[in-house]
């Protein structure tokens, strides 16, 4: 006899209890009609969306969760739902799976590994369970784990000794580069080394800093995969659960790092503009790589008729820059507007004449550029209701080639864990079907404009340098001698370095953006502003 | 036979391994001399410096800690020291305590209790020891415990099954106005309890958020308190510690809460501008309360040359406030200047009058002219080099009643987590030896004067009512019932609660500040951005 399980890789909202509620009620119906499920597993803290941060300190949002989890249990019959919530037990908080159905909570586990390294804060909020959880269903032993548990040998071990033949695993795994590949080998290994069969259910979805990719896989004991749901997309996927998790419809996987990233992006942007009730989105357009990019994923993600653009041109604009402002906003129709900065910015340096009297002119005139263009483009947000998207990169987040309350203003900025090179790999993608972002955009040298014939070339290394040096210090906490070792010359990855840990406070300040490398600046990266550890000489 | 102890309160920066190194030498050799010191005991972390954060990550750090220990022990003979650091044993990082002195560490104490609430991270980055240390020294065990440690009944018990007759505990213990009154209750409570005296010794100074406000003290078996250190100052302070901890030198204590915080808002803005390297700071003063309680407080903080300050009055502005702001300055004799943002405010309403057209002036323009200040403030700021002091409080950054890059832009805002009653006490306070503040700025009603008659009571209930609801729902956790039961309005408690809601992405963004009550905003309470949990209703 057959079991049929249904994987429901959704997308939740965080906070949004009652909506999420439905959602799992809904795709509980769905996986029973169309795919005769008599068991649906869903992600990590299903009722409560990922991470819910200190609202797991509000007893209001307990007491809320615990009556979702009654109306939940009653409104279920026929089938059973695999669910996450967080659960109060003797006086202290848990990450919890329980079993639903027909007015019951069956089975409830408790996660036992609780991450607490970058993103991830559970310890603040969670104490471990110590029990595995194995209950029988049509004749077959499932075993229970959330998340971390199966990147850690013993809950799997735990289970299996319980009598698990199969591990039902709910997920909220956040999106990096390189996670695809390092959940796939995680699981073979386990499923074999454990000869245990594993369902891997994961969250889909932006949540501020973080996108969830989902991915849902069923792999045999064997440590064959043999289902496989999309990326970045819902999907209620039936797995028809003998033992050996016959396959009935693997789906293979050849999707590139780099399409793999661009959809991060367009689920990041549409996830958080969407999610927080914003009507479409603004952006200033210079001419230059970064704007064009970020415009390319925005109408990808919301839609032509849902961003706007701003180009405003200073003295130091060239004439091209505007050209291909314009032609990029018309190839992609989205409401274009043009608002030289000329009239303010004069009149800010005549009001600061007699302050600035007998001082050299330095990045200050350059700064008072940029927040001109902040002032205009947080005007039309707030008046608009659109949300400012940031147009930043990685590489210019780190060494702080930017300027806060200038470019850096806004209410996301979508790029903003994208090294400069990865920009350019990008905006060639993005043409892949037709030029979205005109050539001479991707083909002229970097520059802010924000002086006359300034290159970024003038501040910083070449890009290709840069980035290196940068994922090296920044991602992989390499030293600066190890660095120099590699190659690099020393007085430039010491200045590197300088810049990275002195614009701390400039990051600690910026709009949140999605996460696409193994370390973001933001939650996954928590750094003292006041801090007197010089990187640079060791 | 006594033994000399000396506490060394002391004020160290994060990240300055070498610069906390030669502080402890220093404070070594004054304990020698001054008080005949055999043994030192230093705060928590005393080499990086608390909280360290992920530099605790980089392994050059962990090196340069390392080397630190070495060079120490080898440095100093004929004293011991009790000194805090890092260690890496068995591929894990522990929060150690080190018996240093004559080239060796004697013994090495790892801190079991390690929290991970509010603003503490530990267990994102130490493993929990599991062992008692217990050492003997001229013929008195002494057990080690660090911080957590003694909040927690078991490490103490341990160290006293294990024979401590004193124990000597590291701390690194942030201010917050009731912080004293439980650390000395609970001291009182353990030493009692456990029968065994106890010498605490804490951090002090500012570091980012965090205020370490010293106060440390030696109490004996009986629970009585016979030494304490003198808050917000560094001190080397000698206990005499025959076994009962005769008192030398009992110091009574009488401060009140509003001078405690008044002192960890001086000392909080003092370190943040001098350990960043700031050549002063500079800040906008409109005549109203906020800026010129930053503005007394960065005189005190910082001295009267080093402060300078900018008014920058708009069509909205009234002459009383430019009266006040002008007689303020010169009362604290800063430089003072005046810019009126007319000028650059009606080139931008121009820029923007064909997006506007046919839209009704709503906070668009109000923040405007915010933003018009924020870009003076910040051209001053960036060309002299002077760090940009907010002048925000807690009510109006609860409820969003400020300008994102306007008023809320800025390097430092000192009183970010005053709530607006408080300001008042505060400013009343600063005038008790002389007006430093003039009395109508205390006395006029709070306005923004962002346009004609405006008053914060326009968008706001009065702040007393304000602040009590604030203070339930943030730092209290309770629910909007809760609140509404306790005699507040209903509509106006889930109005302000939807405020503080919708604005978590404005807060984000902001500036660090002092940390004074049990939750201020920033690393102490996480809240996601993205977040349709209606809180206001329930």
């Amino acid at each position: 006899m057959s079991l049929n399980i249904v994987m429901a890789q959704i997308n939740l909202c965080v906070g949004d209890i009652s909506g999420n509620v439905k959602k799992i009620i809904d795709a509980a119906q769905r996986a029973r009609q169309e795919h005769q499920a008599q068991l649906v597993i869903f992600p990590e803290l299903t009722l409560t969306g990922y991470p819910p941060e200190d609202l797991l300190l509000r007893p209001s949002f307990l007491e809320a969760v615990e009556q979702a989890v009654e109306e939940l249990t009653s409104a279920i019959s026929g089938i059973k739902l695999l669910v996450g919530y967080p659960v109060r037990k003797q006086g202290k908080l848990f990450n919890a799976a329980g079993l639903l159905g027909d007015g019951k909570v069956h089975v409830e586990y408790l996660k036992q590994a609780l991450p607490n390294y970058s993103v991830f804060d559970e310890k603040r909020y969670f104490s471990p369970g110590i029990d595995a959880v194995v209950f029988n269903h049509q004749g077959v032993n499932f075993g229970i784990t959330i998340c971390e548990d199966v990147w850690e040998n013993e809950p799997v071990e735990m289970a299996v000794k319980a009598g698990a033949q199969v591990i039902l695993n709910l997920n909220a795994s956040p999106f990096d580069s390189d996670k695809r590949n390092q959940r796939e080998t995680l699981l073979q290994t386990q499923a074999s080394k454990h000869g245990v069969a594993i369902i891997y259910v994961n969250l889909v979805g932006g949540q501020d800093e973080l996108v969830f990719d989902g991915g849902s896989m069923a792999v045999r004991e064997s440590g064959h995969i043999v289902y496989r749901a999309g990326f970045f997309q819902e999907a209620l996927l039936p797995v028809n659960c003998d033992l050996d998790l016959e396959a009935r419809l693997p789906v293979p996987f050849s999707e590139d790092k780099l399409s793999l990233i661009h959809r991060a992006l367009v689920m990041g942007i549409r996830d958080y503009v969407q999610k927080n009730g914003f009507h479409g989105a603004v952006l200033g357009l210079s001419g230059g790589i970064d704007s064009a990019l970020v415009l390319a994923l925005a109408v990808e993600a919301l839609g032509s008729d849902q961003v706007e653009v701003l180009s405003m041109p200073s003295r130091y604009t060239l004439d091209m820059s505007n050209e291909d402002a314009l032609l990029q906003a018309e190839k992609l129709a989205v409401k274009h507007a043009c608002i030289p900065i000329e009239k303010p910015f004069s009149a800010f340096m005549e009001l600061l004449s007699s302050e600035f009297e007998g001082l050299e002119a330095d990045t200050t005139e350059e700064n008072i550029q940029a927040r001109c263009r902040g002032i205009l483009l947080m005007a039309i947000s707030n008046k608009k209701g659109k949300i400012l998207l940031t147009t930043g990169n990685k590489s210019e987040m780190s060494v702080g080639y930017a300027t806060l309350y200038g470019d850096m203003a806004g209410g996301f900025a979508p790029i903003k864990d994208c090294p400069k090179m990865l920009v350019y790999e990008l905006a060639r993608y993005c043409n892949r079907d037709g030029e979205v972002i005109p050539q001479r955009v991707i083909d002229r040298p970097p520059s802010a404009e924000l002086r006359p014939d300034q290159k970024d070339t003038d501040s910083l290394p070449d890009y290709e340098i840069l980035d290196e040096i940068l994922e090296l210090y920044v991602e992989q906490d390499a030293s600066a001698q190890n660095i120099v070792e590699r190659g690099f010359e020393e007085a430039t990855v010491r200045r590197i370095i300088r810049l990275v840990d002195i614009n701390e406070y400039k990051r600690r300040q910026a709009p949140p953006g999605v996460k696409i490398t193994q370390r973001a600046y933001g939650r996954d990266r928590r750094y003292p502003m006041t801090n007197r550890f010089r990187s640079d000489m060791l």
